[in-house]
Order: structure tokens, then sequence, then C-alpha cells
């Protein structure tokens, strides 16, 4: 990435929510913060002061497949801190005080989970959504974490922590030749460790009501699309920009300000390795939430009818714009390359994306929508009262 | 800025909260979104549909003396937009069914904030910590959105967006002179609009507990500082920084990582042009709220005992890192720059804020922190039980 001075690091391990042991829901998250809590000849305090002088600015997360580590700093700072990141991946100190202290800590954050309704309802859609168990809440259940304890992460550490799927992604100002010594330097000889096999379960159910004493009600709506390695893909993604990309997105539109429905209605593409997913988010006041729910379905069945060939123009030209501006942050390049390696075994250009937008043309999209009808539904209401659905219209 | 394809604008207009006129507050909030309800020759959706077109990604938000537009897109076409935001600065439509729809749209954004208490605790605190009306909430009071009339609105229009002391910044990839031109052409115009002088009243109070029947409790402490303007600024903000920047701030190291009292903890600077203030915040478990605002507040106290060569060189690096990433993003530069002009009347390059950081020694930090200690606090707690502010130690 010519011109930039930063440069951004993304590290993916083999430790994702699926792959939590059972009833160790949760395990990944406490670990992804235990790991931090002192490493190779550092102590907590250290090791946090450490990577703080080198301006790396960071974050953790787990994700349904992986733990994430990423950094970014001015680059050769990046590079800097690569043997401190071998030191967490490989020689982390799991102190029982640090352990302690992470396991409340993800317990009061899954306790504060009421107190956010959208993000109740977003874990609450995913875990009736999914099949189990991709579905599961990466912060684990309350009572898995309360019970978690140190020799068990002490095992998932040794078992989760290690090559067998790692990424290891740059983008900015990095001096590739140093970066591929410095990797081969602290992780060349990391064990790949023994793969792990996942019995997926089917997803729990296609409605569920949450009850909550709340001002608002919050609706998700999820279901089936192609997976992102399909070579349809940008077709049905351009049919979910036409959704929601934009302000003149027709959920945006329609629901926002036509009708003045609610104040915040989405639609999104979202991609496991073998599933592609829709899904749609309205958050509304109590008494519109029926009208939001039928307005938000009603569009969705509205697709098979097909796009017109001015709101594709407009969504392939958001879509590029969006593509060229995460093009220029390191840490957004370094996430989408992380994720390409991942998805695809190989990294695409913005060049290879921009022109796979551009192939896609009305009459693409129409057969698409004509052939993948949406549905059927999951959908999840957290709020006082229950909703119903509406029922397909006549074709 | 070399390398980048894209662009952004920022349009800063004379109607913030402030000036909202006295029993219409919410005025510019609803205003903002009225504006962009039908402009010059194009209708709501048409408008929308052109600026999507464009691939401009965009955003519009009300602070306390400003409405912003913001714009970014590859660079040429943010240009080809600056027509349109002519017409939605001086040729907007305000139809009356689009009023309608952004009044009910704001009421309902007003009721959902009693489900977002963290939102709601900084609302509550700005109002009680800042004089009136800096203080007042953007979107406006609930009774005053729901009395406003159309015809207030239209006043408020002719009287507000207008060119006293509005900005325009551009970043990234433009064509300068071909700018100038075109702001010249469209804007050069605009009438000034006549000053409106800000009557302040004092504060309101300086503790507030806000009884919510919430699983956390929200906490929120203020208090002044000096203004952005002072040639001490950066000493100020360099005691901020290592009280909440980067994960090796104190705050998150005694409150969150040590005694596990919280998942969310944080510090932070900001100004108005004449009065900067700190504003500390903290979530935390119930049973843990009391000693988590004891923490805080006994490590705002801790300040005046001075800092540490080793926090300020991490301090140092951490903000530097951050201005130089912020640097590389045509939107935070355009911000960056549009505030600086508002702030100071003039650019600053990343170079000169590089110099200033350098320029803070542990001599000024310590001089800074024994001459200026931190209170008198506003306080306000959001949650079941109120809470007892602890008192300063003895000196």
């Amino acid at each position: 990435m010519p011109g930039t001075q930063s440069a951004a690091m993304t590290l993916l391990l083999p430790a994702g929510s699926a792959t939590d042991p059972n009833g160790q829901s949760g395990s990944a998250t406490v670990l992804s913060d235990l790991v931090l809590r002192g490493a190779g000849s550092r102590n907590s305090r250290q090791l946090t002061d450490h990577l703080d002088s080198l301006g790396l600015q960071r974050s953790n997360s787990v994700g349904v497949f992986h733990t994430r580590f990423s950094a970014a700093a001015v680059g050769p700072r990046v590079l800097d801190g690569l043997p401190t990141y071998a030191d967490i991946v490989r020689r982390a100190h799991l102190p029982e005080d640090g352990f302690t202290a992470a396991r409340d800590l993800a317990l009061q954050a899954l306790a504060g989970i009421d107190d956010e309704p959208r993000q109740k309802l977003l874990i609450k859609l995913r875990e009736q959504y999914l099949p189990w168990p991709y579905g599961r809440n990466s912060m684990g259940s309350p009572k898995d974490v309360a019970e978690l304890r140190l020799d068990q992460m002490r095992a998932d550490y040794a078992a989760r922590y290690n090559a067998r799927g790692a990424i290891l992604a740059i983008a900015g100002n990095v001096d590739v030749q140093a970066w591929k010594s410095a990797i081969e330097t602290h992780f060349g000889d990391l064990p790949a460790g023994a793969e792990e096999k996942i019995t997926k379960r089917p997803p729990p159910g296609s409605f569920l009501h949450e009850e909550q004493q709340s001002e608002q009600t919050h609706i998700g709506v999820a279901y089936a699309s192609i997976p992102e390695t399909d070579p349809e893909y940008y077709v049905a993604r351009m049919a979910v920009e036409i959704l929601s990309g934009g302000m003149s997105g027709r959920l945006f539109t329609e629901v926002r300000e036509k009708r003045g429905l609610c104040y915040s209605v989405s639609a999104g593409y979202s991609s496991l390795k073998d599933q592609g997913s829709i899904v749609c988010y309205a958050g509304t006041s109590n008494d519109r939430a029926q009208a939001t729910l039928d307005c938000l379905v009603g569009e969705l069945y509205r697709l098979e009818a097909g796009v017109a060939h001015a709101e594709l123009e407009r969504a392939k030209i958001g879509l590029k714009s969006s593509t060229i501006m995460q093009g220029e942050s390191t840490s957004s390049r370094c996430g989408a390359i992380a994720h390409d390696w991942w998805m695809r075994g190989r990294l695409r250009t913005l060049d290879e994306i921009k022109a796979a937008i551009d192939a896609v043309t009305v009459d693409r999209v129409n057969a698409y929508l004509k052939k993948n009808k949406p549905g059927p539904f999951t959908t999840v209401i957290v709020g006082p009262k229950a909703l119903t659905m509406p029922t397909p219209p006549l074709s």
C-alpha cells in the first residue's frame, strides 16, 4: 500500500467458539483475555506496557472459527511487536489471579447483555438460525463460564493455540522479507495441533419471542444465501445491497423514509465457509413493531419480482466506492486479506473485486432472485410482545 | 494526501443544539433529516438516489455548535456532489409529509434512549455538567420535539443554514482549484445570516442518580480542564492519555485488569471553544458499582502525585501512532481539519501535532497536575441504586 506509514497485522488462531470444548462455551473468549496477562519473559503489566510502548493499537475477539488478535501502528513497530505475539501464542503464563479476573469480566459482560437489547437480539438470532455449534454465543453461557477452571484453560490453550489453519496477515508499510524471516523465526516450528471435528446439529427453531420490558421492539430475520465462494456471490450480494446499501436501499426507503416506521433498519450478508446468510435487523417502537416486521418481510418477498437497472447501478457504485475506501486503511485491508485467505485460500486484488462487481448484470440478478426465493425465515423478537410473521404472497 | 483515490468533505453549518430556538430543542436534529427530503430540482427519493449514484458514503449529525454533513467517495465524485449539497443548504423543500416522518423518527430515537443506559448516562451527564444551553441533548426534549411545527422549521432553516461561521473542509484526492471555483459558484453568495447570541446559565447540579432497573450501573464523572487552544493543551491531554490511553492506562489497569471491577472504563478529553472537559465513564455490575466509583475517583486524585517518565513515553507514542493512522484516512483527516479551523482558525500539519506531543515533558505534566487538581466533579449514576462520592484524600 504505497503512501502509508502505518501497518496492520491480523493473526487468526484456530480457537473459535465452534470448537470450545463441550460444557466450556466461552473458553476461547476467556482465553483471549487470559493469554495477555503475562507471556514469555514479561508479566501481565510488563506485557501491556511493552505493546503500548510500540504504539500498537490492538484488539482481540473470538469468532465462530478463530480467535483474532489485531495490531496496527507505524510500520516498523508492528514488526517489533511480533516476538511478543509469539510469546502470547506459545508461552503465555495463564496465571491463577489473571484467570479469576478474566472469568469475572466475561461473566459481567454476559450479565450486561440484558441492558443491550439489540446485542441480545443478534445473539439469540444466531443461536436460533445457525446450526449448533456455529450459532453459539462466543461469550459462552453464564453457567459454562462460571464453572470454567484454570486447568481446563491450560489444556485448551495447548490444544487450540497452534498452527493448523492459523493465518497471519500484514498490510501497509511492511518490509516483506523482514516479516517472512521473523515469522519463520518465531512461528516456523509452531506445532500444527490436531484437527478438531465439528459435528453439527440442526438449528433449534424458526421463531423466538424473548420477552423484555423495553421501550423498543428489536426484530431479527435471517435466511440462507449462497456461500461467499460461490461464482454467483456478487450477484447475490448485489441483491442485498439493493435491499440495504446506501440510503436509497429499499429497506431504508420503505421502512424508514416513507413510512417513518423505525429509526434503524438494515440487511447484511455474512458467510461461514460453506453457508451464506442474509441477516436483517430493525429496531422500532413497540406500537409500530408489527407494521415494521410486515414491511420488512414484504420487501424480502418483493425481491423475487426483480430489480431495476438504476438501483443495480447505484448498488454497484456504492460497493465499489466502499471497497476503494476500505482499501486505503491498513487495518481494513489487513482484515480483508486475512478473510480472503481463510475463505478462498488466496488474496484478491481490489481490481479483481471491482471487476467481479462490474460483471453483475440485471439479468443475472433477476435470474438469481427467481431461482433463490428468500426463506425459510428464522425470526427473533426481543420486546414486550410477540409478533406474527406475515404469510408469503400468493404466486 | 498522496496515494489516496478517495476524498472526503465535511460541511459545518451554524445550526447546533446550543442555538436551537427556546422551546424548540431538537430543531437542528429534525432539520438535518428534513433538508435531505427533497432539495433543488429533486424530490426526496431523487435526491437520495442521486447522492447514492455518486457512491457517496454520507452522514449527518448535530453537535453543540454545528450541524455536520459529511460525504466520502472516490475523489471526483465528491466534487460532483457539491451542487446537491448547495441545494440542501439553500433550496431544501421542507415538505409537510417529510416533516411528519422526520419528527416521528426523532421521537422514536428519544424513546429508544431508555433502552440504551450508557447513552442515557452520557446525555444526563452533559445536561448536569455543562452550562445551559451547551449541555442540551441535541436530540431535543420529547415535549419540544412533539410540539415542533413545520413553519418553525422553515424559519429556523432560513435563520441558521447560512454562511456565518460555516466551514467546508476537504481532504484526500482533490483538485483544489476545481473545488475553489465550485465552492465560489455554489456557496459564494450564501448570506451570512445574523449572529446568534448565546446566554449561558450555570449547570444544574453536581450529582444525579437516575434510577433504572438495569443489570449494570453506569457511572459518569466530568470535570473542567483547559481549552484545546491553551498552550498547555498537550500537557493536559497527556495526563488524560496516561489515565486512559492504550491498555496500560491507569484506569484500565487498576479498575479492570487488577481488580476485575468492570468491563468498560475510560476517560477522554473534549473541548468546546472556551472550555475543556475530562469525561470519565464506567459500566459495571450493580454490586461492584461503589468500588468502581471509589477506584475511578481515587485515580483522578492520584494524578496530583505526578506521572512517571515511562508512562508519559508510552502515552506520547500512543497518541502519535493514532495521529498518524487517522492522518491516513481521508474522512478522519477531513474531520480533523474542519475541527482545527473551527477551534483555531487555521490548519495544523501532522508534523506540527507530532512536535507538540514531543515537546511535553514529565516536569511540565507534573507541574500542570499540581496546579490543576481534578474537580469539582459532576457525577451521574444510571442504575438501581445511588452511590456515594468518595471524599478527597487529606493533603
